[in-house]
């Protein structure tokens, strides 16, 4: 299958995008080629698509369920119970209608930490975006606990090895204080040996850290570095109690942080210190955590919300430009989880998004990016590509309709034995 | 003219509402009425319109023309050079980008302080909007330039009396910092005699209020006190550095508070105190400030921001809950201005709009007014209604491309002047 972007605005220039296969094959004016499809890119630009750094996708079933409230009531009284009811099934559907809103705002790759993870592989496979998948992995300092989540998560690396090359299984330690020093100690050893990455949660709240301090006498970071779990291949979500140290160790041992904006600031988890680790050298994606703390998955918004933030946490208007906040959603994310992807190149892999230069937000376009980070949302983006497939052709993602009857229908179901169990 | 929306969700129930002219005349389920024309309200809910309490309509023009810079910089070095040279038709222009920006994402009513008033209300009569128009009063304790604004002024109140009652004229007293006391005091009276309503900045940057200080011996809200401004037809955008005397003055004289959180955020203006404000008893409305310091008119993204915000910087999840922010972009900002608008009743001006409810970002529908703060954004909007007539039909607002390619060549025009004058 070929694909020709004919016309198409990229970088200030008016080019032609040929890809082939999975890959950008050949960029340049008026190319002399043929292709199985040729797309006219007239008023539309062409970009990387996002990398979500961070979220837990079929949440998406719990969008608007359990809003403004007290972080323990949030989770203990409403979040948690409907949780433990989920199956395989309801993961499968919230994940669905995930991937159609990322699809839709122009997202090709999530990093997950969810609970029945086949259930969200399997929509993934369908849908057609990548994804880095883990299991939640909580034990509780509990050791059968602990061997019935070694078992599953030797079994689901097993498992995703016939998945196709879009998903990658990765470990899912959820955070220090709800998993066993030796449960840390054992992941990190099967991730060096079967070359797997980490995603965990790390310093969201201060609780954790002066629970950390009191358990471990170590804040969270400076734990796990203890433990060699520090290095390219830890992916820490959050991060925003960091000492200095701290900050230092992470960019030290090169560990990804994932900046999630909107969920610290619904949840009051307090501010990044989004300066000092770029200071420090520590390469940052973006992520929009699950829809029960965002309430969407929509990179755009996240941008914004990140550099907004930034601004007005450090008091200064050119903290954290447009520039850096599209960076750290697309190349910086494709670093960060050695993806091929996250520029429009040849020979990278044809993730890509064509936004609608027509679109109200787009008009004027003194600046491309600054419209696309403070201006735009999720639905200037007209078509979706990954891995060479058109996910979303001219605002169109296949099987709409029925992706959000079946989430409605779950979510519905879901809450209304929910609110029998509370009652 | 009458219009019948059949099998809407209106608060939980499905139900008809019928408008006949102006205003909302029957709701109730199976109306056996006949009407010009019948809109299918399944898979929609309708609810009143929005209320943008502060902006700068035709600064859309400016969309991603200068950000990420020091505040000094911005206006000294980029905004004004290019605002000195702005035409009337710059402004109509400019306008009718906005208005499109807005019936898009389901906003029918602005308050608005430019240049070039009647340019402004040229886009609002054709647009089939409502608008508070004032013309920036500026006269940095010049005599000469006070007397000529008074002149303007007195001749657009008299213009506008011309327009339909859409538009009304309003005062535009730019802050206290650069409009002197006497022609605040005339301002005053002038307002007083016909009625009209004052629109001023106030207290947005602690620059300001030192100046106050030093320059009055007063704080700008005590100052304003002082000369007797405050009341029920002031209103006060941004309202940030206020001391509690000042707050308890709001609202006592019944001063109409706009908080504009994206704009604070974005230039570092500091944090409105909402938690205070609303204890003190003032009514708060929304707004999103120009589109240089924001960069667009998206009242849901507002909503959102304003409700992240204040559970950021208080530590609270609870605080300004998606009701209390929906209340302050509708029905609140309807009180605000005198607008019988801002809930969907009989015998109410019929501003309203229809929401998408099979847009994703409003699956699950486990709490519309959640999804709508949280999760939606202005595309999730369908059908915009403004005084009984529909100014967006499934999404389609007439002579939208002639308005955007007007826009940009307009923009174009005039940084390229801007360009050639900087070099």
């Amino acid at each position: 299958m070929s694909l020709l972007i004919r016309n198409v605005l990229l970088d200030e220039e008016i080019t032609d995008v040929l890809i082939q296969g999975r890959r950008f094959t050949q960029i340049g004016p008026d190319l002399d080629v043929r292709a199985d499809r040729v797309i006219n890119g007239r008023d539309k630009a062409i970009l990387p698509s996002f990398a979500n750094g961070h979220t837990h996708a079929a949440m998406s079933l719990l969008r608007g369920f359990a809003d403004d409230m007290e972080l323990h009531v949030w989770l203990q009284d409403h979040i948690w119970p409907l949780e433990a009811r989920l199956t395989e099934e309801d993961v499968y559907v919230g994940a669905k209608l995930a991937c159609l809103e990322m699809i839709k705002s122009g997202t090709t790759f999530f990093n997950d930490m969810y609970w029945h993870l086949p259930g969200t592989a399997r929509a993934v496979e369908e849908m057609g975006l990548r994804a880095d998948l883990s299991l939640v992995f909580i034990d509780f300092q509990d050791k059968q606990t602990a061997d019935r989540n070694w078992a599953k998560n030797q079994e689901l690396y097993a498992a995703c090895r016939a998945c196709s090359d879009r998903i990658r299984f990765v470990l899912g330690p959820h955070a220090v204080y709800t998993v066993s020093r030796e449960s840390l100690l054992k992941l990190k050893d099967f991730a060096l040996e079967k070359n797997l990455l980490i995603h965990i949660h790390c310093s969201e709240t201060q609780k954790e850290v002066q629970e950390a301090r009191e358990q471990f006498g170590l804040p969270p970071a400076a734990y796990l570095h203890e433990l060699g779990l520090l290095g390219p291949n830890l992916c820490a979500a959050h991060c925003i109690w960091l000492d200095q140290e701290e900050m230092e160790l992470l960019a030290e041992h090169r560990v990804k942080v994932i900046h999630t904006p909107t969920s610290n600031m619904k949840l009051c988890s307090g501010s990044f210190p989004y300066e000092r680790l770029k200071e420090a050298g520590v390469c940052i994606g973006l992520g929009t955590d699950g829809c029960s703390s965002n309430n969407n998955l929509d990179m755009f918004e996240e941008m914004k919300i990140a550099s907004l933030r930034a601004k007005d946490r450090s008091g200064d208007p050119t903290a954290l430009p447009a520039g850096e906040a599209f960076a750290m959603a697309t190349q910086q994310a494709a670093d960060i989880f050695g993806l091929e992807a996250g520029r429009i190149e040849e020979g990278r892999l044809a993730d890509c998004i064509l936004v609608d230069l027509q679109h109200q937000r787009l008009v004027p376009n003194h600046n491309l990016i600054s419209n696309l980070v403070y201006a735009a949302n999720g639905d200037c983006v007209h078509t979706t590509i990954c891995d060479g497939n058109i996910l979303m052709d001219e605002g169109v993602v296949e099987g709409e309709a029925e992706i959000l009857a079946q989430a409605r229908e779950t979510a519905e179901r879901l809450t209304r034995d929910s609110k029998f169990e509370i009652g």
